[in-house]
């Protein structure tokens, strides 16, 4: 096997993306939105069905334009791509790809690959992105109550990290993530896939700090993981880097549906406030329940939460629970096997999943 | 400017897709399909759309099938992906990064970088995904006539062209493909984004040539330029590389939506068939008017004319339909500048810009 692979091909190990089963469970492991997007986006994709014979927008301007008035940033400041795991990529591509030659190094004329940190506990795209384009990847461990260590991160050519983090769901405050990016040399990418859930965002800095890039996603916030949405808010230079590797990569990310579907998600922005405060509600709820069964879970910012087990382990909570019909996530790492990622879905989902383990820890 | 950029952004130079004008042109440039793609695609979509909440499909394997009956080949020989740029830029990474290095190489021990071979003029995607992925590409000069030379392509660590090839249109047989597959030592991408244009495909050799790749699109045989899907048909092994790429780069990259309406479009073949037949009418008609203006095309197997401009220079003929609202596309390269690419539209745009040449060409 493996004949006619490139080298490159060979020397990868994928990310394993969570299950999608079709058949009928209590989805708690992929943190979809609990809710269906703004009924806007069935309308908006009906009337873009009409001209799939042309080729779509390949900059996606129009969408462009919706997310910045959602964020109060101008156009040029938004790139948008195949969901926020393609904007990740191209950052990586764009910003640390084989590394950042130190014009500071330590032999003059010798340039010296720097690291990239990130925190050891984080979204497992970030090594395989880091293996596909030759980055070097400093992995910074997380204190041991799994908050990011921040002075830690200091002093890297580049830095990337999820705020709130994934899969713990632990939020760092905005002026420990400045503080970060002030002490980065290159590009400080903040992955916000889960900010909508959280108190704050370190978008209103991309003017101050021009190695800042902000990646977002509409698959949660705007209950759209099925249309594979994803932008970066960053000063225009970093927005050009993007899309000069998106141009050399792929000219139309995009399809038409896709930028219909969510420029009127984007623009239904009460809809999408309803629906968060709805999760919110219930993540209260489901925190205070496992409470009451004896689990704990970090502190989340998220739309799921990180509850550890004591008792029986994890791996054989998650077994258990996916007998009775509950899928949820859990990471055979050494510092996150003894917990399980469970999204927060519907009250009614949660209570589910709640009897379930009610059940299996009262065995 | 550059600032922060990776050293492999600032050495790109990124593809230059044909306009997409919003206004009304007749729109002659980019080879969409004339007509709209079958109604069935509409209503799938508008079913998909129920369940964009969730995640689709990582692999599309509902759509494997059905391209997979309507090739006749295995749902294991086919990959999915987000229009054949995508699939033929993963084909690069999965196949030639880097080069594949010569196990018999020159000096036993050192690794020999060897070349991947393609003709000099070709989809100009071609040599930026070769900068991408530091493939060293050797340009094979096409003949006088604008044919592939053959012979001339033969001996390369990996292979890649467009049959029919583009913006020439002019086609190569399968016998001569064949003996080109034969005699590359790494693997042979074939291109057939036109290939429905045309009387041949070389997907019936992917059992009995382990390294040939077959790349398509949707756009332009089954009228989705918008949607963005394009596929690969291979050896499993092969197929094997690229799902292994793919899934180190972005897990999901065919949304819900392009996944439903463009299995509806291939299950709709009777509706494909026709409309290529109209296609292939309008085809013959324009190239015979435009004989009779004088103007000679080289034989096209595409849904466009390579078409050759001796009086008014070709540029100077594409910026005057420009002004008479007729868009087309001319590519400034030494062996292409004489001609202008006129995509094959409805009977009635091509009568508008074979008005508009007669007009430009008599004054």
């Amino acid at each position: 096997m493996k004949e006619f692979w490139s080298e490159k091909a060979k020397s990868l190990t994928p990310y394993t993306a969570g299950e999608q089963p079709r058949g009928k469970m209590v989805k708690l492991n992929t943190n979809e939105n609990a809710y269906p997007p703004s009924p806007a986006v069935a309308e908006a994709v009906r009337r873009a069905a009409e001209a799939l014979r042309l080729y779509p927008d390949p900059d996606a301007r129009s969408l462009c334009v919706a997310i910045a008035e959602y964020h109060g940033v101008r156009p040029q400041q938004v790139f948008c791509a195949n969901g926020s795991d393609e904007a990740l990529a191209l950052c990586c591509a764009a910003f640390f790809q084989n590394g950042t030659n130190g014009a500071d190094g330590w032999f003059p004329g010798v340039s010296i690959p720097r690291r990239v940190k990130t925190p050891d506990v984080g979204y497992s795209f970030y090594p395989v992105w880091a293996e596909l384009f030759d980055v070097p990847l400093e992995m910074v461990p997380l204190k041991e109550d799994y908050s990011v260590d921040v002075e830690k991160m200091y002093g890297g050519c580049g830095m990337i990290l999820a705020n709130p983090n994934a899969p713990t769901g632990v939020a760092l405050s905005i002026s420990n993530i400045e503080k970060i990016i002030q002490r980065t040399n290159g590009v400080a990418v903040v992955d916000e896939a889960y900010a909508s859930f959280s108190r704050a965002t370190a978008v209103p800095l991309i003017d101050q700090y021009r190695n800042l890039a902000v990646v977002r996603t509409l698959s949660k916030s705007h209950s759209l993981a099925g249309l594979r949405v994803g932008y970066v808010v960053a000063d225009e230079n970093l927005i050009a880097a993007l899309r000069t590797v998106k141009d050399s990569f792929n000219s139309y990310p995009l399809d038409a549906l896709a930028q219909a579907g969510a420029e009127a998600a984007v623009r239904d922005a009460g809809y999408c406030r309803k629906v968060t405060e709805k999760i919110l509600k219930t993540r209260a709820y489901t925190v205070s329940e496992l409470e009451k069964l004896g689990i704990l879970t970090l502190p989340s910012e998220a739309n799921f939460v990180f509850a550890r087990f004591d008792g029986p382990s994890a791996e054989a909570v998650f077994t258990a629970l996916r007998e009775r019909g509950v899928l949820v996530r859990w990471f055979s790492g050494r510092r996150t096997r003894d917990f399980l990622r469970i999204t927060i879905g519907t009250r009614e989902e949660m209570d589910t999943l709640l009897s379930a383990l009610k059940e299996i820890l009262c065995k």
